[in-house]
């Protein structure tokens, strides 16, 4: 009797497998033979789903981005503004161990993004994603009157991505400095840059 | 009659070409005998000054990095404080197209040093000298009464430094929002979140 195989949760388990990977050795040493032994699948059944690394890359990178593009839609639910732009930021940059560590998947993933144009392709994908939801959350900033007068929505969405993306940096590369307390106290003041009550702190 | 050889030389010229290549073809594209040819050089004078492919970025990204290091130090001469942060920005920031491009070896660097530890090593020695430039005007800031009292100098580290780094994704991943115009307000935007006049603008 053929057993029946779910094929989207054997990607996503293999997927799942390069993400261990790469947190623990680093995208460099990720290889088909490495990853059936993680997976505890044979080498064959990898390359059918991927036929090369960076298709295992874009996986574990759509993976990673997937699933925190759906945590924070959940966490926002019915939230707004700069209210549910703070619940972005707290889901993407490193609070947990988790997610200082899924950060190495990121940075795997942009450099091969600016190497090979098929990944880059990808990450315009994401990247329209995550900018459309930072616009959302800005436009009801503004729609509520939130967001201080001097801000514009477009140039703020790039404020927003940068600090998204600069975060992901120092999270792989000066752990000491992407504690809790360090991240909580800058996305206070990207919070506070963007809202109208910025002129009245401790004046 | 021997040939004179200055080492140093030779040594930023093949770094250099390294430079050259990953701006072109991406870094795993980079090969001990494209570096030859392209810097003219013999194969084995590269590996002798070069052992590896990572001997080989970590050089290319020192040359990157030194050369804005003492461009920023010479431009700044002894202007301090916000302005002395703001010519900093302009120069680390992709604001012309040479700065982008060279942005694609800071990606490549920041990927490896999150799975080398030598790597690392330098990486460390290097942010370490970036944030103490970055500690120095904001503390010249303080003095001159510049900086809003609500600032914390070693968050705002952090603040400078996320930003600098958020912005080196965006020059080789969304060059479309990494024109001037919008590093140029992004600039604006991080300098008046320190200083004590975001009090007032257009309010």
């Amino acid at each position: 009797m053929p057993k029946i195989v779910d094929h989207e949760e054997q990607r996503a388990h293999i997927a799942d497998a390069v993400t261990q990977i790469i947190i623990r050795d680093g995208f460099d040493h990720v290889t088909m033979r490495q990853i059936a032994t993680e997976a505890g699948y044979a080498h064959g059944a990898i390359s059918r789903y991927f036929p090369d690394k960076q298709s295992l890359l874009t996986a574990a990178f759509l993976q990673v981005f997937n699933a925190s593009h759906e945590r924070i839609l959940t966490l926002v639910g019915p939230t707004r503004g700069l209210s549910a732009l703070r619940i972005m930021s707290q889901q993407l940059l490193p609070f947990r161990e988790k997610s200082a560590e899924v950060s190495r998947v990121v940075l795997s993933f942009w450099d091969r993004a600016a190497q090979v144009p098929e990944i880059l392709e990808v990450h315009k994908r994401t990247i329209t994603q995550r900018r459309g939801l930072i616009r959302r959350f800005l436009q009801e900033a503004a729609e509520d009157n939130e967001l201080h007068p001097s801000v514009d929505v477009e140039e703020a969405i790039n404020r927003v991505s940068v600090f998204n993306a600069g975060w992901q940096m120092l999270a792989v590369l000066t752990p000491e400095d992407s504690t809790g307390r360090h991240v909580t106290a800058s996305i206070d003041a990207m919070i506070a840059g963007l809202g109208t009550e910025r002129s009245n702190s401790s004046d």
